[in-house]
């Protein structure tokens, strides 16, 4: 088993962190090998960003993710960046605030930003929200070791709105999927 | 130019977060392309864990650091784990309070643990520490770069400590060059 994920999005929206404390979860926490990597340069100076997880049950000799499982989107300039990297029969998350065209019809829609915004009351924890939703749609990474990482990782006081974030996400994505 | 720098040591040293900064420090505030990469898995679980970081004044297109400029090792196990990694002629950083063995030569042994402690007054600050000597030494990151980098990534109020101890990293290395 190997299985790779792109979080990807815009510089400000937290996805290194976001990356880390996926990797950590996978990694330190369900015990599995786990790779992660993020690139800076010109595409970071432009409208997107990205952070790679690689999680396998074998220890990983290529870090790269070359052929995604599972792409994050949490804006337009990212999805349109990354969506043909995604294979064939890979998930699709986008966050349908920032994200208006798909066109992808098999695309799961949450509205991350607008619920972190709204309900959580930063609009910053979207991302951790979308861990959440990842978990419960890829059965990757567990709830359990996503809790723990993101107490381990998120900065000053923010642990708990963090926390709020992972089960909102969690909680949408159980909810979509009862519906199909 | 590609430089592949590998950050190395225990779990508990700040390594994650310090490739990061430098990541940051290179990709974001010097504008080179940058790839940062660590592992979670059965290293981590040992004594050793690693933080590699790529810059390059290209685009990379292969992030996995094979072949290492610069090596900085922050303890014993992570010296005897990955010092094979180390290409001829490549810059050897070791923190001399932890590395007691080095059998090599050329190694540039600085007391960054110790420092931490007594100078700093926080053990963990010995990683950002190791920073500004890197950036010193190697020349392949500013010390702006890092000083923003820093600013933007130490978590809560430990800003200003761990900004003492990256300047503290850069003194005791351009001390040590005048040296030789």
């Amino acid at each position: 088993m190997r299985y790779e994920i792109r979080l990807s999005g815009s510089g400000g929206q937290g996805l290194v962190l976001a990356g880390i404390i996926l990797a950590e979860a996978a990694g330190i926490h369900d015990a599995r090998f786990v790779a992660q990597t993020q690139s800076y340069g010109t595409e970071a100076r432009g409208g997107k960003s990205r952070s790679d997880v690689v999680i396998s049950d074998e220890e990983i000799d290529f870090p790269h993710a070359e052929s995604l499982d599972c792409l994050v989107a949490m804006n337009q300039d990212a999805f349109d960046g990354y969506y043909r990297e995604l294979k064939k029969g890979g998930v699709l998350v986008v966050d349908s605030t920032l994200v208006e065209q798909t066109v992808a019809p098999h695309a799961l829609e949450f509205p991350f930003t607008e619920l972190a915004r709204e309900k959580v009351g930063r609009e910053i924890t979207s991302t951790i929200m979308a861990l959440g939703a990842l978990s419960v749609i890829t059965g990757k990474v567990s709830m359990a070791g996503l809790t723990r990482a993101v107490k381990g990782r998120a900065p000053g006081g923010t642990g708990k709105i963090n926390l709020k974030a992972l089960k909102m996400g969690a909680k949408i994505a159980s909810e979509l999927l009862k519906d199909r």
